[in-house]
């Protein structure tokens, strides 16, 4: 009969996740031991590398990333660029090691204390199975949760016990949904209002980019004749710097980022929060008289705009979808920089 | 100068949130003093009432209703109703009055500690604002995270002393989006696959009635010929009962439910968790051979699903979208029951 | 062999806690199956209800309590009385069911979704086993916890198919400190400090009566010659009202709480928080030049009081040994009332 | 009128904490700028090393250290130290820097959102001031709460723009009790069960050494002519290494250490939790027929421990009080190793 260790190895396998990053100690041994050969770990030697080398290897593949952490100690030298992964919105599933499930209810040396709320603040889901047979659903819930919109890390405590019990079947392997399309009508409302601008401008986020969609960025900067900046303190690149529409990366502060969009009316936002302000300089948020839109498939992101109204969608579909919309427009492009 | 409390009324005004449902204590009042004429208050005899009531007002009008709890002990007595209105998926704004600052240091009398923790496992957001002065931002943000999908419960935790301070000027009333709608390359997809089917079934959730979606679930009824059952313990009547094709509501149980589907190959679900079981019956999850397609606006429940590829939607442009797809069948409708 | 239920009603038995209030749910029934005779069930119509009882029977008797609530609504329910019993500080377990382990990681019907979460901000502990053979050695530490001074609620979420579970062996039934005494070297310091005083005043909180420590009050009293206040708000009465000590309870604000106390220049607190302050009334703490001492068990309320030194001690022990420190005064006592 | 910073200076001064551990970034800047010439900074070139010297220097000087960190990135970096400053019971105040208050609503960069539950499973206190005039007060609860028994660290978070701001008033300069003493009634029942042994071990933890209690350990052990081992993996060294009853540090695991112990029928463990085993390795915590007695100022150790019953004391205090009251044995010395 397969063991849970067995079982989480085929998973891992069929969901193309046989690359692990870690640092490990004793909790993370009955995982790694007899470690497949198909599978790589590339091992950091402290768990902040461990985390941003995850993060970056699933930036550049496009696809989840696994790291595997020692208990509450390494758990919490990962934490501060965990904090980092989560605002890259990076698809990231962090397991660590836990006790034996015999020894937890004493606390025993290094049982991982509310392992699940250590790291609950920077990450889509934080959990600890209730029983052994539950770890390789418990990876497939995860690897379904970082990767839905909008993507992000998740937590898996995992009682070192656990790895050699026989199974409970293997989970079934699903897919799940990466991107959602804006809604017609409202997109519709969107164009309408776009087409309607007198000297509209286009701000990027990183989330352009996660989305392969620099073309239709493109394509709709022409479309519409407007110059386009990239979002405060942007986590990637969401346009081509060498673009003469290119205008560079607004101010991080309140007052003079309104000034940088001076003469627009129309300020459309696609795939950034807004906006990742720092330093704080008051005044307003917007040039006068000007309206935002906020496309994003982040919803934390558009209720916690202080100005603009929202769609929420995969940026690429809503990019490609209003250049489809809108008609092309007589305005001159922009002087290039 | 208006204050915080004018502010805030101005807001709920814009946002046509002028009823409120509650039962106050003295931490409210600086809230509910010199209520509007054209606000109406509904008072209940006991948080849980209140709570219900607002919750069902939400689902009647469908629209986000606002209740008002005293500080902690209140609104732990609305807690077993918060615990529903998160199932309900219910947009309710549950404020709720928090000593006055000045004091909260030494935690004195009626001050909530840990306020914001007290009500998070059932709500989307739980918020106690930095400064008096974002009151009113703060309810603008509670609506847009509230109404956004997967709609649900949020809180406020409001210090009393708050209202009389002066507002630093007025939030922006902003609209966000109340739906998605599908991938479209995934959709094809989905529509592919059901086309494939033999012999679909169809199991629809409460969100197809929070969608106004019956007509295009008739309509995709009848496009399958496919028998229509509700899923288990659904929040809402998502299909017309006294329609030929409705088979009832599937049983709570792993086994069981998978019987009632004996000789389906495709279960798509829509609007639904897969599912609420109770008791626990072993047993596979579907009829031996059948796959399941699952099409909700919560990422939540397609990532907890034991079985099934998923599609995030809202559950009426998805239903209108399949029924657009897929060809007519030339199977016999099922026979009424 | 015997079952984890066996195990836990034999531990409950030693424990002298044989008395289970309740208003149960299915997933409580497994539990409560062939219910002991020895054993007697409090039935309870609402979940608030039975919290109460629980707290009334367990100050009553001066012995811990053992409510039993249904899963997260039923939980929630009760959740508004389980902050009054927090403030009381009485010793609780209250436990609650849980959907069975196979099912939990779907979060079916009736899951408690982050279940130790719900009760936290109001238990000094919450606690949901890893193990089926946990719950025994659980309910050991939880009524440990329970009854250890600071006294007060603890919570336990126990899954409904981990009652017929083989128990792991019997816990041991161990017995815990359920008060301490003060540092001989800070009291020491304390006496000083009332004996030097010129005209002391002594308030005294609930943590006086929990004590059993009504005659070393009035012993002290007589002692210092001095006037004694309940503290506001008080849960209990810390002291007979005919004695002709007695001033009555002081005022809940700040301002005036410090003009009852006025012309003393030492205010010896014992057994309350500094203070149950509710209106906030701006003013001094104490009468200009007045020192305040603190004594009690709880040293949260010592960390948060925002004037006074004081010292860890269970009141009654500290009242008695201030007796025996202290010389008789030539003071008169104060006038009766 | 003084600032909210000088007043947190005045107050950090008559704490006697000149002394600052940390690894800036620009939300700790205005609390570190004109930083007052008699304070001194000690710059860490990460996080981890900061609140790990902070943590030393703590252990060293016996009083309460201060630790200033960057906001939730350098926090984040920083929790792996204070796992283990939590499970060393060093008194740390943690600060670290938050977003301007202005902007928290909009989770702008460098926002902590959910600032204080980041730290929460590792702390005694975590907190985010209601109101920039409540820091200096903040400062004095978080001394309070990390210097009580069973001393550990505290968090604050400390929104950037609240330095500058006026003060209202400086805090009240209190002090705390730092170490309680047992239960007469109980420590005589434990003496008498010490005096009844045939033949006693003593298991001492790191807090003998906290409480600088080698000099009562060495006479108890002398008058009782009992071995002395270390408790699993101390976090001081808890006696004299070459004294002659030492026996070295007890094994970290079930059965091993219960055989370590075989022969003797009473186990007098002193400032220590009930074990910290690691590697699991099923047994008896005990030998057959040996009673544990568990000295500890600690109530969560005491709650959690497997076997043995216990009295909350300061472990210097107790053992002193124990050498009082037991009678001198007519045992032999152990021999020396």
């Amino acid at each position: 009969m397969a063991t849970v260790r067995e079982t989480t190895y085929d998973l891992l396998r069929a969901l193309g996740m046989t690359t692990v990053f870690g640092n490990p100690g004793s909790t993370e041994e009955p995982f790694l031991q007899d470690f497949p050969d198909d599978f790589r770990y590339v091992h950091a030697l402290h768990e902040a590398s461990a985390v941003a080398m995850a993060d970056g290897y699933a930036q550049a593949t496009g696809r989840p990333a696994h790291v595997n952490l020692h208990t509450a100690p390494g758990t919490g030298n990962g934490m501060g660029n965990l904090v980092t992964a989560w605002h890259n919105k990076t698809p990231l599933i962090v397991s660590a090691g836990q006790q034996t499930r015999e020894m937890l209810l004493l606390e025993p040396r290094l049982a991982s204390r509310h392992a699940t709320e250590l790291t609950q603040p920077y990450v889509k889901w934080s959990h600890e199975p209730a029983r052994a047979q539950d770890i390789p659903a418990a990876f497939m819930r995860a690897y379904a949760t970082a990767t839905q919109p909008p993507t992000g890390p998740v937590f898996l405590s995992l009682p070192m016990d656990d790895w050699a019990q026989p199974a409970a079947g293997a989970p079934e392997v699903r897919t799940v949904a990466t991107r959602y399309a804006p809604d017609p009508a409202r997109l519709r409302e969107f164009a309408a209002r776009v087409a309607a601008s007198r000297c509209p401008a286009l701000v990027l986020g990183g989330a352009v980019d996660r989305a392969g969609a620099w073309p239709a960025a493109v394509a709709l900067a022409k479309r519409l004749a407007a110059p386009v900046w990239a979002a405060p303190a942007p986590e990637r690149a969401p346009f081509p710097e060498d673009h003469p529409h290119f205008r560079g990366v607004l101010p991080y502060a309140i007052g003079p980022l309104a000034e940088a969009l001076a003469g627009h009316d129309t300020v459309l936002v696609v795939g950034a929060p807004v906006f990742r302000y720092y330093p704080h300089v008051p005044g307003d948020h917007l040039p006068a008289g000007a309206r935002l839109l906020h496309v994003t498939d982040d919803p934390d992101e558009t209720a916690r705009a202080p100005v603009g109204d929202s769609l929420l969608a995969d940026p690429g579909l809503a990019l490609a979808a209003l250049v489809e919309l809108l008609p092309a427009t007589d305005r001159p492009p922009p002087a290039p920089r």
